[in-house]
């Protein structure tokens, strides 16, 4: 079930919401209110209040929202209520981060196969973050026609710009849904596969305009 | 000069546009309909047109809108009209992998200095993404202090969740104004001083809610 009047900034904003709130949790609350979320996401109490109000109202006057039943609702709505694999193709210096880096797993995702064309790297055993524990073994990129029958249909594209279109092309021939693209470049797929493409200089650029005038 | 009128989330979307006309500059285009560059950054183009609004209009009726005019306003509100240094703090492989991107070098930024505090790094030469052509020799941390001198005051930090709030510590002591945080964790700083935490798996946490159900 999708609900399709959430708008897009919505969705973009559930899972820092989710991160705040698994936070909050850990530190022992159980509820919390706009203003308390809104000092930890910075994102303005208003804002937060009008995006609850798209999927029901969880707010107690006095009390505020319990923590359960929102991180339970934002799960469910980012279908991230069931366990998702995801395959990372492409083990250089990003991919090897990306792998040890721990909010994948805070998300509900598995991170269930690697992949590299670099013969060195293949057959490789690489430890993934401490949190999750686990192990798994750089495999060679012409097996990414497996994906589809080992249930994977999520992956990660950290490989050099030259490749990524072609990568692509093959993961979404391998059954890939959705692709999270950390390549410096647009990738062009058909209409049913989504792409998010992360540009880690980008959030750089708006450093600046906030800061004071030296 | 500052203005105070753009919403902070138009300041979100205006390096997404920046990036997206930067693009088309470089393919030979010269200007570019609300509707060509929606497509390309994936935003509407009713919300890229109220955007700009904020900031004047250089659109002209049936020929869109000139892209030298708005790459330069854009770049003058964001603050990215003068080349803004930067320096890095954990040569890890995130670390590594921000040092060889490309992108910070489009939106203006000079990495001017890399810190770890690790022995067997410091005063090893990085190469600098291809499109920069530097190297840049990694210091040690306790070197954060000359910062302020060599006038930098942007920081991006790739350390460990257990040493970031420290070495923002140090950041702040240096004269850092502006700090973009990598590390899976809040930090906490005066308020004086902007931080933008980056969390490389939660735009992964938006892909599921778009995929079509398998």
């Amino acid at each position: 079930m999708r609900y399709h009047k959430i708008p897009d900034e919505t969705i973009r904003r559930l899972p820092i919401y989710l991160r705040g709130l698994l936070f909050s949790s850990e530190q022992g609350q159980q509820s919390i209110s706009s203003h308390d979320l809104a000092d930890f996401v910075r994102i303005n109490s208003a804002q937060i209040r009008k995006d609850f109000s798209y999927f029901g109202d969880f707010g107690t006057p006095g009390v505020g929202y319990s923590i359960e039943k929102l991180v339970k609702q934002i799960k469910r709505i980012l279908k991230l209520d069931v366990i998702q694999k995801a395959a990372l193709v492409g083990v250089g210096n990003l991919g090897s981060a990306i792998l040890a880096y721990p909010g994948f797993k805070m998300y509900g995702f598995n991170i269930a196969a690697a992949f590299d064309i670099n013969p060195k790297k293949i057959g490789r055993k690489i430890k993934l973050s401490a949190c999750d524990g686990r192990s798994i073994v750089i495999e060679n990129v012409s097996k990414l026609p497996t994906l589809k029958k080992r249930g994977i249909n999520l992956a990660i594209v950290a490989v050099p710009r030259d490749a990524a279109q072609q990568i692509a092309e093959a993961l979404v021939k391998a059954g890939v849904k959705g692709i999270l693209n950390f390549s410096p470049c647009y990738i062009a797929v058909p209409k049913k596969v989504k792409v998010i493409t992360i540009d880690i200089a980008m959030d750089l650029a708006r450093l600046p305009y906030y800061m004071p005038a030296s």
